[in-house]
């Protein structure tokens, strides 16, 4: 069983943070490798960026199919790409902001999210919403730290350990989902420190893809998320088309 | 890692077939058992039934308590009694409702239920407005079958693949979830004949509770899934309450 | 007409309370009783003694049908076991939840609950929902008294007058539904204390019974609802099967 | 008690059916009359009519408050006016669509609507929005007969009775609600048919008033239903403003 | 292309301020008018004057359609009469609020009314659930000024700037949507001021008009929105009638 | 007033579709003009189509904002890139999708969709959902034509005219929406083919922008739609990054 999870930025070092958290939750016989986007933003914080990094993260994608992988993780909680690479795989994909969103579903009656700038909590809300998740989720809080910081910043988790304490205070909820992959290391002290579940998007999305692996679960071959029709691509990602 | 799958009707031949597919999905490491309820009906096909049915699994999942399980499946599509037991286990207690419904969603746009008798539908679609599903979930159907019947009719296995055929084209769904842990052992056969994906419930909340136990994640002790408090109960559930 | 109100925990004297509050609003030719539940917990203060009340209640709902009981209140704001006893019984059924809370959208734009305990408001929130009145509700709110100590803590009135009074402020409602059976003989004072309308449920059930037969309704014998299946049951509760 | 049943159109003939039907349902000590709007539509048929018929409907409850009428009744499926009745009243006011569709939640767990003509369906589709029951909702159904033909039609009777069977087998629902206050009478033949439960909108909507005036309810006296501000009032409406 | 904007109260200062608002905003083909109902309240500030004000703004629509007129605006925030001006229209008829809420959705992800007094806010928000939009409404404030206070009393200008100020910081909302015709004048001013987009209806609606003519899009004469039925009406709004 | 229509597809054919529809609704004070995408796929048709297209799309943008325009339109259906582009854009930004869908509840309770192929039907739902107008939409239908094709197949007028006329019969809805930026100039056809409002995107995001403009509104410069962080890019989309 091969699984790879696909950092869409291009920060080969939070790939490295990412590999290490999802590596700790698969079983013996599964392979997990992670990748980093050849393509694209060093982080993730606009809808800008967002977007642009969905074709590096599909070359990935179908670098994976040609290595036999069989299941796939969107290691950024934007979930970027994920209709479009559930077309091109083959075996499942899951992003981290479904993946830690519902396993909190399991956890209590509500949860918060905390991720990173400001104007990123509209695409959690969104997600929340789409996903009809948007009556467990009471709150998305900013810890106002931008995503390279955490990595980088000594504070960052204080910082991130100290926004997730006041969002479950100021939402009355009962876990917290961090809402960032480069936050995946920091989950266990969080939850030591704070005293309810926190949840990593990284580690929940791998584990739901081995699980579905394990059931045999694949997405039908016919219908929206059939293979895309092959067409004629131009530009600068011509060589994402085919015949 | 102990996880206890609960048949909270009494009838043991389900229960060991249930046992059979919970194991198929469990990893090396962990320890699995199915235990049948000691009390209440048969089968479960009415909201009497059902709700009849929680004493035996409450006292099911106290005895798991005693015995140190880390875990539990209730395996009733109804998902009986899912928040009081969530108050009584320390660990993960997961609907095969629950599981199953939400698996679905990472299939496709949208899945068809496949239940027993016309009554039960209700409780299905009770349980995806609940989960937040109701989206997802495109129609709830029956087969007419009993409960019981589904593993004594020699028809059943072909009644109950010709209801999912027929779902999925009223309901232009892409999967099927399979209404009742009975129906456990018809999963493989059923989804090779109709070609869409087909969850089995029983696998599906097995392979979440191994995957919560994995992530280290547990209901938070504090609020409304905290331990019940302790008060006198009187009459035949007597030995249900505590000092 | 014959109306019996179940008090579904064993405390006799909640149930008195209960009886002058529900008798006080039934017309001359209606004949009122209330019951004490033989089995289950001494308080509902928990999903788990929740639970375990069904069965108690279920017995009485069955007495009362072999009583010629023309319709039932279930005497707790959980609404506990209503699905059940509303295929048991042969006339109407009414929670108190459901009652109080479509009576409270009779009287302005939304409605305040007070409870009890903390670790109660979930199910009442579960309620709100299920009943289609999540926009009606605007807040639950506890009042951090148990049940028992409604009867029996001599500053009870106050702490749960003040609770409602700055539900009130808090959510800008216009109304306050009351949470818990126990409560039902405060109405009126906090009423004339805070100014806004205050809704006990048992009163509002009672009245809903009332109706619903002087108009002739009564569930439809079909489906859903119809009389559940007989069926063997085993252990504890074997009484409640059948052949 | 004094409750009076405002019928908004000017047909003196339905107003004496919808009489009838109301007072067959309240008790001894309740008065109950029925008033003919005396300006307006000879009967309610489009979202015109309905909004020419609140002036007439507003001046009758202006003249029962000044006649000391405790409750009011508006008899007609469009509910028109209520939010601005329930200003000019200090008693409860109720109109037939919320009292019916709301009863009908008590009695399985989904309705269908048969109401007069099609263009008159999107109004009772409105109203379950807004009154948080379109879960419960299954449909709405014209029976394509104007609303005075109810009365002179000698297949009226036939034709709602049938057009209500067929609205239960197209919508798999537990109930029907009338959807014109003129098939009031028609409702215990139709129920004895078709063997579901049928609700008439002004016996539940009287009923509903006598219940929340024995429960000693009424608005709050303060926000956005208390007493309208006084203005002046020009031209044909003049005499409806004040100083 | 003629609009005519309509405004339902009978002050004709008002109506001056909201013609010159809207003729700012249209091409140089376009002929626009507006005009003083001549029957109902001076200002709209309960249901109660909301609902008596249609007549008027009716008769408003019947001249229109017998003058030519292609398009009109309704000029007040509760969308009076909306449905019934659309079955006598020929041509499109927009309220102001639907206008302006819709028109703030392609400007961020959430906004905020500010509209006149704290009794109103309730059909603001009944208005953003009934157009779909209530997940963009962040919350509906009064700034507590009568409406015609706007134009009379010197601070108004103030007083609805801070309070459009303190609606975007209190819920964190992207842009404020003036809940009153009779703001339209203001709305240059706070949007200068407090530095976010300020929505007036008056315009956002007459510009929606003359889009919906440039695209040639009226209602389907069929329906729901087909004229009314002709019939007899009676007492003091006899001259609504038709035969 | 300058306005740009992007093609989001590099087949400049549809461009000029595009442009002519687009052109036929503005003031004469407008500037218009269409562009062709340079990169990206020959049409969309997929979740991968559409999620590769927005590079493309955002490079129009930019290059627009070079050019001082000031306003666009988004021309597919799929509304792709819409709130990245929002960020980079100063000016409004409207998909065709959300004008043609909100301008439709302007004309009647409940429209159609009518796209090319069952494939796309998902997104034109996910987006109904995402703009709150799930309610208004009766249904989405193919007419299983490729986009490409709605140009070269001499029976797509016909194809697609009965599509959209048997849409309004199973649905019952009041008008329809075009699915797709290349049936922009089928719309006046169809329209007098089936007697109801039938709606063009191109067309409608066009005067939507032009209406945006002429109301002096845009995007607030603060918060999520605010211009994107700098930050390096890598790899093909190397040139998209900056300082």
């Amino acid at each position: 069983m091969r699984i790879r999870v696909v950092n869409p930025n291009t920060t080969r070092a939070m790939t490295d943070t990412i590999e290490r958290c999802a590596r700790a939750v698969v079983g013996a016989g599964t392979v997990l490798d992670a990748v980093t986007s050849a393509t694209g933003p060093a982080s993730i914080e606009s809808h800008y960026d967002e977007a642009m990094s969905v074709p590096g993260l599909l070359a990935a994608i179908r670098e994976g199919e040609a290595d036999g992988v069989d299941g796939y993780v969107i290691a950024c909680f934007g979930d970027p790409g994920l209709d479009a690479a559930r077309e091109v795989a083959t075996g499942p994909v899951i992003g981290i902001a479904e993946a830690a969103m519902r396993t909190a579903t399991h956890l209590g009656r509500g949860f918060s999210v905390v991720t990173t700038l400001q104007r990123t909590r509209g695409r959690a809300m969104d997600l929340a919403e789409h996903y009809g998740l948007q009556r467990f989720c009471y709150g998305v809080h900013a810890c106002e730290l931008p995503v390279l910081a955490l990595d980088t910043d000594p504070d960052a988790r204080k910082v991130v350990t100290e926004a997730c304490r006041a969002a479950v205070l100021a939402d009355g909820s009962d876990a917290v989902v961090l809402g960032c992959a480069g936050m995946a290391d920091l989950c266990a002290h969080i939850r030591a420190e704070i005293g309810v579940p926190v949840i990593d998007g990284v580690a929940a999305a791998t584990s739901t893809v081995q699980s579905l692996l394990t059931l045999g679960l694949r997405k039908s071959g016919r219908g929206e998320f059939a293979t895309p029709p092959a067409k004629p691509y131009t530009g600068l990602l011509e060589s994402f088309g085919s015949e």
